[in-house]
């Protein structure tokens, strides 16, 4: 089975949660600027919201790559990830609406960690499939960046309990690390050539 | 007329359904821990449909790969399948949403028989199409899980309304035997290379 | 320019337009069969302008495949046409939440008029491109299926005033006319094989 | 990395984007002709978002077919559009709901601004990773409209508070600036073959 229609139905799923979510933007009924301010801690949970989704789909786009036959385990993995994935409208938006509250904080966390569990257990699929040889399983190698981020967000959730601006911080400086270019997939695929 | 064209527009609408389920499950105001209660029914009736969309979508999937032409027919056999789908969000939410109620957790199990039914028409449509030595039609076979499915579906209905959690229980029961990987178009298709 | 991303563009859309309207039916509160009495309207709206959207996907479709390249003015005649399809979950909601009173049914005849309008001016675009002696001039002949349709739409609108079950019908009608697959352009393209 | 999966990713959360504004239109719960004047505006400002991103569309699918590699940043660079486009349904829907009121129409205006520079730095990391000298840089040249609408919604966003009319004029010339086919890239393209 080829990996395009796997990443077809993954795209399309993956460009309805990152829009969706600004539906979440509720409209305000007042013209003044002030009517923007409720809305403001809803922007800012839907910019962090934004940009995980753009990471979970660049590092998909990676995985894929490297990947050549799909098999019905590495089908439901995907499906496990997108579920995780799917509920960031509903904790972004409870996120927003409540000023980081730390329950709603905490809970962003869990999908959080959720994800990147999954996205885990997709990448051991892949490689279960590929054989502990193949391409992807040299170019994850020890994947510390997928390590420091489950300890930030595994920390992140206690402390949201202490002030819930620590713990989206912690979430902030996660994605960051995400942002700066893997070069571990890209070096792999060099090599190849 | 190629397949290319209708599996993208299928796996968009399935997409679309697998992601706008997500919007029934409404953000809390509270930001107690307890607020989520009302929503867990909810959030695990949408973990069933979502299980079935993509189920739908891997045998859809499956079915096309040993399609090579689509006619006028498999064309609207296919939108007949997408339209019950489509019900999928509206069925599961009003079941979430009312902690399993009888009639609407009949009204869903009648929606799955709906969309086995249209499944089936769809695959006797590119049997028909293909012939009766093809690939698809030595690959189906008997086709035992359909039919179990669609007994269990019967069963389901007219059972909500003895107790709603023996019906929930067929529905899940009934993807999990899904979840299996089906061997017999895979095998089909190796035996074809 | 390849016609590839337009049709997934187009895909896109229509797939969204599709799914979408399912929106409209808002899940009730009470859990009694009576409960979606009020749906009942809404879902048959909904029936008949999924068979519009997937006849406009259907024959996109068939557009396309003799479309070999793209101009800015196809572009935008695609882009006119989707505009009009894109005002069909709001007249099918309107339609049906009001049981078919007559401003809302002719209303939703209007908008079937401008889409059908704008499928023919795409239509003529791709040929004054492909010019007069192109397969899709040859194909789409007399194209008296887009005439009759338009004629009924025509009528239905007044029609509305009058008794909007004779519009429907006659929506309904235009509808069945287009299930009836088109012989021409597959016979067209049959022969240039 | 090919652009492939790039502009699927694309083509979905554009065609996502421009089918939900369609949401804002809110079914009006009367049924004369009247009903509809509350909706007039809001379906004005759709149709100009509806070309706006038409346009985004239109110019992003020219300016990868002339991209034939993609890095990390401009992935990166491209997300940065799709997000500042995702706030096209918002805008729209307040500055319609409201009337044109002055804050609605300038922040209309201030997110126009923020997705043109972001159109800007998407081309420029093309541009970067192609070399002065490639096919597009050639093509883009002085790139005159970008400018001139950029120096438009500018102008317009203090006019708004003056006269929203004449900001929604602006808005809209720039737009019908970019309706005239973009002939440089079409003929560097035909140069090349």
């Amino acid at each position: 089975m080829k990996t395009t229609r796997l990443e077809a139905f993954s795209d399309g799923v993956l460009a309805i949660i990152i829009t969706i979510m600004v539906l979440e933007l509720k409209v305000p009924h007042a013209v003044e600027l002030a009517a923007l301010k409720p809305v403001l801690p809803v922007l800012l949970s839907y910019v962090l919201s934004f940009i995980y989704v753009g990471i979970y789909w660049n590092n998909h786009h990676h995985l894929f790559q490297v990947t050549e036959q799909v098999s019905g385990g590495i089908l439901w993995a995907n499906l496990h990830l997108l579920f995780w994935l799917s509920l960031f409208p509903f904790t972004t938006a409870w996120m927003g609406e409540n000023h980081l509250a730390a329950i709603p904080t905490a809970i962003y966390g869990f999908v959080l960690v959720m994800a990147a569990i999954a996205y885990y257990v997709l990448e051991r699929a892949i490689i279960a499939k590929q054989g502990r040889e193949s391409l992807l399983a040299l170019a994850v190698g020890k994947d510390w960046k997928a390590k420091i981020s489950l300890v930030l967000y595994l920390a992140a959730i206690p402390l949201a309990f202490v002030s819930s601006w620590i713990a989206s911080a912690l979430y902030l400086f996660a994605a960051l690390l995400w942002l700066i270019p893997d070069p571990r997939i890209e070096k792999a695929l060099k090599k190849r050539q």
